[in-house]
């Protein structure tokens, strides 16, 4: 995939030695050649990672100058230590590139629970500031440098044209659920040259996570350290809802965002499918995503997909338990467009087709509708394999 | 394990064929020869099985006479017919002993969504009818009639003691996961030949169920035919809340309750561990049974026992995302008695030790403590291999 690079924004990545493999990159460095507007969307776990911490309280900005991360090591269960020696990466990385620490957000992920070699990163952040480029090759070496267990690295890209202007969208993102114990998951980081205040920037990323990340689940653990960052420094002279319609901004920021959010479920521990779950006819859209998720985190539900069996049942029964009211005469379902169950009823179908079908492709289409109002929501999860269960049993400490 | 009966109570089971098998029973009677106080507590699925429908119908009751049960059919998804085979299956019960069809109440677990073989199950109940009989084997015989893809049959019995008199309590349950697709889950049956009435039985039950049944999971995937039965004929003269100090009756049945609930997690679909869970030092019994749940469903969690992984990375990420409010510098944590995490910070410790004590012993125990209050509740689940994955997705339908 081709990426177009943000005007004014520079990547570097390295290897400082958190990872022992020294072909693979750990501390990449986003910097942004003037000030951003910055906004985050953080995890809800109460035991978040110490970087969460500090990027929470240096989001939303209006001058974020760098983003600094490093993987191999979540720096999460760490206490003040652990908060200290995130401090010091935004210090650092602010000192080569001439800022301050409170311009400077970070990202961190890997193993949780040790505390991050502090010498090594200092002089990965030095070579990375030196190395500093606007190549596309570049900005491919971050999102490498992000990845942990991932099979593949995972960006996305968008640029709008309106009225003769240009404006250009870059996001990376890492995640494949946690894959290895003491792994946390899912970072991404979202750039454009837009010009964006911070109070829209913030209500544009939560609208666009709120469609896209927030409606992923691979195995249904909430990590310590998911971040979103949104990064936008007005290079191109295009103002968000000047120049550039706020809807068409916002609907190419949810895409760059969805292509990520698929992309990490694709890359799921030990998956074989893709699952699309569109649930339909809700109340509200809350009542939609509470259904899909339920179908979706349910491990018998992944297991009839891995065996590509129209297990119409396992389905039926988890949008029962989801705990949205509904009227189970009113309750209709098909798979990759087979028609299963219709008003509460189980409707003869062909078995064996609808099997060859879920087999023979990768991606499977689940549609749920009830009839109870018109909000609906889509939600993207992965199958379960045995293979899952191989990685993270067999993984010892 | 020796099972006493209580008094006036018969029983028979019988192959009618609804399962393949000729060796397998599927259709069992338990009959109290007198009046008996009946209550039940079912799954809150909103899509729930004729069967449940029926029992809800009936209960609780001061004239219940008999509770018919069948495997390898759930009678679940329907409809209608459903619903009218189920109280066929009373009015025939009801015809054979003398009863009418209200004073009957029917279990049905197995394939989900497709109709019973009356005529088969006409028959099967005519027969064990016939042979009803108060032996202990009987008993047995209808424990083997109720199970589906269980490995063993599941029963537990207590006998209590007091002021000369002797009243018996007996259970027997179903239940190891959904594993075969549309399979239907959990059933039991408690019968004890003291007296109570039908609100205190209804009270005495809930309480049971809610430090029992209500507090294990194998795979989170609630089933639409979750069904306890507790039946009291008063054959022993011996009246709870009289004679008998209903406090000490309440702890034998939860106990009785607890070593059923137990079996269940013990034999859950490919399990190779039965994990206890306490959470201790909560604001609610509530919030300590969130934590304890969100812990339990972790496929993280439960990998890592499966591998003998002292991850306590995964065990406290789960409690942190479990909604429930808590300090996170005064989160404790032991596994099997070893202390992983004490105040918000992880303590050093032996990991070979550890993981030995997890891999030498088919119980792990796991307790979490907070210090926010002084309530606590008590858990149970099982580990995820790659058996659980290999049953349900290799089983085609």
């Amino acid at each position: 995939m081709s990426v177009v690079i943000p005007r004014e924004f520079v990547f570097a990545a390295v290897h400082c030695g958190i990872k022992r493999d020294p072909a693979k990159r750990d501390l990449g460095l986003v910097v942004s050649r003037r000030p951003a507007t910055a906004v985050g969307v953080y995890t809800q776990n109460r035991i978040f990672a110490a970087p969460v911490g500090w990027d929470r309280a240096h989001t939303p900005s209006d001058r974020v100058r760098a983003v600094v991360v490093n993987s191999g090591n979540a720096n999460a269960c760490t206490g003040e230590q652990g908060y200290r020696d995130a401090a010091e990466m935004a210090r650092l990385t602010g000192e080569f590139i001439g800022a301050t620490a409170d311009e400077v957000l970070v990202l961190s992920t890997g193993i949780i629970g040790e505390f991050l070699p502090m010498d090594r990163i200092s002089q990965g952040i030095r070579l990375a500031a030196s190395q500093l480029s606007s190549d596309p090759q570049a900005f491919l070496a971050v999102a490498e440098a992000l990845l942990t267990t991932d099979k593949y690295r995972k960006v996305a890209g968008s640029e709008l044209q309106g009225s003769g202007q240009v404006v250009r969208l870059a996001g990376m993102a890492k995640g494949a659920g946690m894959i290895s114990p003491r792994m946390a998951t899912m970072l991404a980081v979202i750039l454009t040259d837009a010009a964006v205040d911070p109070e829209a920037a913030d209500r544009l990323l939560r609208e666009a996570v709120n469609q896209s990340f927030n409606c992923i689940s691979v195995d249904g653990h909430m990590s310590t350290n998911d971040t979103v960052l949104f990064l936008a420094n007005g290079s191109s002279g295009v103002a968000v809802g000047g120049e550039l319609s706020r809807e068409f901004f916002a609907e190419k920021l949810t895409e760059v965002c969805q292509s990520l959010a698929r992309a990490i479920v694709s890359d799921g521990e030990g998956a074989s499918h893709l699952v699309t779950i569109d649930v339909s006819g809700c109340k509200t859209r809350e009542d939609a995503l509470q259904v899909a998720r339920t179908v979706a985190n349910s491990p018998l539900v992944k297991t009839a997909i891995t065996g590509a069996d129209p297990n119409w049942g396992r389905i039926v029964s988890a949008v029962g338990y989801s705990g949205v009211p509904f009227d189970p005469q009113k309750l209709t379902l098909d798979v990759n467009g087979f028609l299963l169950y219709q008003h509460g009823r189980p409707i003869p179908f062909d078995p064996e087709a609808v099997s060859r079908s879920i087999r023979q492709s990768p991606e499977v289409f689940v549609h749920i509708r009830l009839e109870e109002g018109t909000a609906s929501a889509r939600f993207w999860t992965c199958d379960l394999t045995t293979e899952y269960v191989r990685i993270n049993a067999d993984y010892h400490t």
